[in-house]
């Protein structure tokens, strides 16, 4: 990794970005399978779909650079579907399980809220138009889900607790 | 980790949290160092003293639970910090390490408010009054740090912007 210039640093985070979807596409048909509610595993599946499409904005913006749109091994990434794979193992109560892979999953939206922030602002210092309308794209997509995850759980959550108050 | 009941993984929640705060009590002084810009150094270190109280509050709900405050190691803040941590090793300009390393610490903070953000909505349902208060001002600091990064991030290198245009 260079650092010399902000220009490198924008490269550097959409190369993290990169890798981060990538390694998401991988893991959400897993989270899918693993929820119980339908509404959560609709919600996984079609966060899936959009995640493609965040890797190929990424790879416009790529292009439009004129780079390599080659990953750089995300690692705050990997510790996070580590996370949520390991709650995918546990032999927990259903409703249980789903409040947890929301919550493993907003992790997962957090960090690419917090990474499509900087490079959206670093493309606006830099002045690379068609990044920044992409960036935004995804920015604003990101964020949406990270509100629908909320209002799922507590949807879900708030069902089953007056289903146990009776 | 068991998961049989919202009491269980509201109790998981804040042992990941506990982990999450006493890594970054580790890492801030490192990064403080690391930081050229005076402010930036000094909002560091500020956030260290306040992550010294996040582990307080945390230490208190586990005492009002009637249960040890025992740290579950997090692996999600541990790829964080670790990301943070490389970028210490370079030897870039000053200002793109600081701005790399505002995004690392703005991503440790977008953990931080999905963590307690969740841990929150379970205390709710659960109804651990004096969780949910200390949760929500740890939260509202959390939030408050990370607008103050991005405010750090854009005078700092829209100074340094300008000073190239001449």
């Amino acid at each position: 990794m260079k650092l010399q210039s902000l220009d490198e640093l924008f490269i550097h985070e959409c190369k993290d970005l990169l890798s981060a979807e990538k390694q998401l596409v991988k893991a959400l048909p897993k989270m899918a399978k693993g929820a119980a509610n339908e509404q959560l595993r609709s919600a996984f599946e079609e966060h899936l779909e959009q995640t493609k499409t965040h890797v190929e904005r990424l790879e416009q913006i790529f292009s439009a650079l004129g780079k390599a749109a080659r990953a750089e091994h995300c690692k705050g990434m990997e510790g996070l579907i580590e996370e949520g794979s390991e709650l995918l193992e546990e032999d927990a109560d259903a409703t249980v399980k789903d409040a947890a892979l929301i919550g493993a999953a907003q992790k997962v939206e957090h960090y690419e809220i917090s990474g499509y922030g900087t490079a959206r602002t670093l493309a606006e210092l830099l002045g690379h138009k068609e990044a920044i309308e992409l960036l935004q794209q995804t920015l604003d997509e990101e964020k949406e889900t990270d509100q629908k995850l909320t209002q799922l759980a507590l949807s879900e959550l708030r069902v089953e607790e007056s289903h146990a108050e009776r």
